[in-house]
């Protein structure tokens, strides 16, 4: 079965709706819910699906068994100029990383820079959804995140010691689409092997170990991701997991994991790092915009190598697909639709969209 | 000719006295020359030859040509409690870098965080050279670079636009030695492709493509550098080149290299970012170092692959090499060992080892 045949087309604002009732049935409030629904949504129309609304049932599921909270009231734990420490209240963790992002974009208003460190949260979606908020102040955003347990193998290693923590870096263009980095330190996102799996393809050899520590083609087979370049990815994995864990007074994921039952509870959950920069504390930013432009241009026009018929910048295909989807839906692959038809129908909440 | 057969054995201590005093006959005061020296005879200790005395010949002809000041006088062009922008005054990178990470980790202690950015500087030799003197102060250092002109080809590109920029994050720990992040956004630094033509050796393919556009494991026919990890790497040189260059109000490698000569100097040669973040200021010191230890050391326990016979921590093979060569010298390429030789002729410094 070809991709085509297993996939649905689903309009991008009806997806929405139905995310965002699902929120608000397990009590949160419309706003957030809107919110949370929208960088969900997002993700889907920018062709992320692992970081998308196909986590969604996962986080009402969470609320549901308490162990995610729907109104989290963050708690300021340490505050200086340029900086804040909070606990996320065991937070939905968009909901908390949106706030602590605000916080560092404002912090950075008035110091320059501004970093915001969150512990006791809860799966944060992507990177990305976060840094790219600062471009909207005109400030250079970094996201990143650890969470509990580990899937990745460092370099050399067959065993997994590390999470598969992801970073984003976002930069505000004029007028360009800002350029975003998002990137697992892995070599591929758990959720793109699990869209592998979904769609019953392979995965390329390099990304994962089976069990016998072996490279695997095979999703279904994965017992470790293989860092991304090597070393390279395996000491980022190592830095995005201090910089959110132990800064956070929190532990290194692998520890989130395996510490014994009295470690408490806001140690073991997510935890986030952000970092907003303000350019206009160092330069123009309409010099510093144009700048970019002309590099973004000059980029475009690099001749492609073999097999590649453009080249194109961090985040333009993702931004190019928002747009073609925003108008004719999104393709997203039944079976997790179904899920979410299937929690609708729990929640008592319509299904706006023919179903298959 | 095997790898042994064209080195020859440098002490750690005379080969630093060589380099100091190289500088200090070029005007550097000798207090600064001993400093630039100890960076530089530290990467051959650490084994990163690429970043180390090799280039001191290089750096030593700038300062006679008048490209690189051997006595820079930073000055403050824009400073905030958490932030501060500086002139290089077209210094010796290493000097000026120095001064400016001194900056940010001041910063850092009052502000919980600093940064310090540096326009108007040259090369600064290795990234972590400066981010691990963070470490010193118990926090967490970062440290890049941009220059001028470009060396690797963008993702999906066969033609250059971006440079090889590097970066390095230092994290302290308690009882064993800091974990050292240092990587070029290349697949590989253009040092180390360098130290493969002075060996005569080849080069993985996936480093590099020639002039045609193929895959080449020749170091001399090395046209563009690839990326690694491929947009990921891609990605970080960018925003590496943005956190440098537009934001200290210069400009990308690429237009460093192209503008047209109306561009002021300082905007086209090297800048610089620092970061630095106090520990402290987020939670208990040691509470912080005992957990970076214990992920130290479960990952020492993690099982190696086929192929690896141990696993180790980002600087870890870095700091044992640092031990045993301070005890047994330095194997350096007598090619370099020579350049350097007849430099200390040309300025009349004593070459204290047995020539070859």
């Amino acid at each position: 079965m070809n991709r085509h045949e297993q996939e649905v087309i689903v309009d991008a604002s009806a997806l929405q709706t139905v995310c965002s009732q699902l929120y608000q049935k397990v009590g949160v409030a419309k706003s957030d819910a809107d919110t949370v629904a929208e960088l969900q949504v997002l993700m889907d129309l920018r062709g992320v699906h692992s970081h998308a609304t196909r986590a969604v049932p996962g986080y009402v599921r969470g609320i549901i068994n308490g162990g995610i909270n729907p109104t989290p009231e963050l708690e300021v734990l340490e505050d200086n100029p340029a900086s804040v420490l909070l606990d996320g209240d065991q937070g939905l963790g968009h909901l908390v990383s949106v706030r602590a992002m605000n916080l560092a974009i404002e912090k950075a208003k008035s110091a320059s820079i501004g970093v915001a460190i969150v512990r006791n949260s809860n799966h944060f979606g992507a990177a990305s959804s976060h840094a790219i908020r600062a471009t909207e102040h005109d400030m250079i955003g970094f996201a990143t995140t650890n969470g509990l347990g580990v899937n990745v193998a460092v370099h050399g290693a067959r065993s997994t010691s590390i999470g598969n923590n992801a970073f984003s870096y976002a930069i505000p263009a004029g007028e360009e689409p800002p350029i975003v980095l998002d990137m697992a330190c892995g070599a591929a996102a758990a959720g793109r092997i699990g869209t592998a799996r979904l769609y019953q393809e392979k995965i390329p050899l390099g990304w994962a170990l089976d069990a016998d520590g072996n490279e695997t083609d095979d999703p279904s087979k994965v017992a470790a991701i293989l860092p991304a370049a090597g070393p390279k990815g395996s000491a980022l994995a190592i830095v995005m997991d201090v910089l959110c864990g132990p800064l956070s007074g929190g532990l290194m994921g692998i520890n989130k994991h395996y510490q014994p039952g009295d470690a408490p509870r806001e140690k073991r959950v997510s935890s986030h790092f952000f970092f907003a920069i303000n350019i206009a504390s160092f330069t123009a930013i309409e010099e510093f915009k144009a700048e970019i432009d002309r590099q973004i241009r000059i980029t475009r026009q690099a001749i492609p190598r073999s097999g590649f018929t453009r080249v194109t910048l961090p985040g333009e295909i993702e931004s190019e697909l928002t747009q073609e989807r925003r108008a004719n839906g999104i393709p997203l692959h039944r079976e997790p639709v179904q899920t979410l038809e299937e929690l609708a129908d729990e929640l008592d909440v319509e299904i706006p969209w023919v179903r298959q």
